[in-house]
């Protein structure tokens, strides 16, 4: 963890944290900090800055942070994710938190197996909790946004209309597309398909429905946790 | 699988292939393939094309393959990557395999731990059969060229400046340095650290010995598995 994360519970003063658990167990274990040293911190949904530890033993970390650095700016992307496999799952939600995605759609498709939506890992806590180790990983604060829609048609005709209105439509499919644009100015809204791709119809309907333009990223199929940061590097 | 692979010893003639284990289960088990079917195949080393399943049971398949087309090109690009964590060092093999790398340099770096050079995962058969999946994912039949250093200062100063002529010697490093480029023309040699990043002196030493140039990528801390296939889209 590069930053150490703290939520509004572990405040006991203006300026002071009490920590337990797993980041006081990463302290002692991965940092073998010891009182005195200083670590960057960050409030969860706020600013970032430096903490003191002025206490530290098996049950407890106690630090005086100084807040006053704002966050990194989040990608202005709206990622729309066909449903991984659960163990994929997890770690694209890492990939998703850490490279700065500001919202995120996991959506079925016709290749997700069924089983996918069985996982626990799809409980809201599971999400934050694999959300919050990307943040810590790349320094950042601010969670992004996680809807689930667990039925295509409706929500690619109802509701991704207005979510990808006033920004550059695109979905992820290999094949006789354009290339991916690079580094874009604007907002994107990004599809990107399960194991084994979107099918036609659903390439289709991501374009009439919501205008969400087909495009290809060469002729080499990348499972979904290498396609999402390759994609976003191209993008942004 | 997107592609089947063939190896020299699975031919029993001219464009006949005879296939057990680990391919044999997945036909069986993923394909759910049955006589007559038509798959993407491919020669390890060579040309790909289609097979035609002539029989198959419990035991063997056998395939008639006409092979044609060439596989697609390899990224120009060779990457000096500081050794990850086993667990890492695994899905990374696939992702450089994958994404086509032509070459991938392991090294020693000052923060690998040195428990990272005991995996079994670092031995020849086992880094083979990462980058045989790489290739199966991506569609592609030529296996990355793989070498280990675990010296950094004599591979850096002895035989890096030689692998570098010629190329855009870069070093992927957060701080305030020039972004890395988009869509370069020439071939590249990218060196990528390990968790917490090369240390001054190796980023240094990069730069005098071999005349790579720190670049970055933002100032959000990415995981090795993620920085790889970022910078690789970012630069090609």
């Amino acid at each position: 963890m590069n930053l150490l994360l703290l939520e509004d519970a572990d405040f006991v003063g203006g300026e002071r944290v009490r920590l337990s658990g797993r980041r006081l167990k990463h302290l002692h274990e991965v940092h073998r900090a010891e009182t005195g040293d200083r670590l960057r911190v960050g409030h969860l949904g706020g600013l970032m800055g430096e903490g003191r530890l002025i206490a530290l033993d098996a049950e407890h970390a106690e630090l005086h942070v100084s807040l006053d650095q704002p966050p990194p700016a989040k990608l202005p992307l709206t990622l729309i994710l066909a449903l991984p496999r659960p163990k994929m799952l997890k770690r694209v939600l890492q990939t998703v938190s850490a490279m700065g995605v500001a919202r995120l759609v996991l959506v079925n498709s016709y290749r997700v197996e069924k089983s996918f939506w069985q996982t626990p890992f799809l409980e809201a806590e599971a999400i934050r909790e694999q959300l919050i180790l990307g943040l810590e990983q790349a320094r950042d604060t601010v969670l992004p946004e996680v809807s689930i829609e667990k039925r295509f048609k409706p929500f690619v005709e109802d509701r991704l209309p207005a979510l990808a209105a006033g920004t550059l439509g695109l979905t992820g499919h290999p094949g006789d597309y354009p290339a991916c644009p690079r580094a874009v100015e604007q907002p994107v809204t990004l599809a990107i398909g399960p194991e084994g791709g979107w099918i036609p119809y659903e390439v289709e309907l991501l374009r009439e429905a919501a205008g969400l333009q087909p495009v290809q990223l060469g002729e080499r199929i990348l499972r979904v946790e290498t396609a999402v940061p390759a994609l976003l590097a191209r993008l942004f």
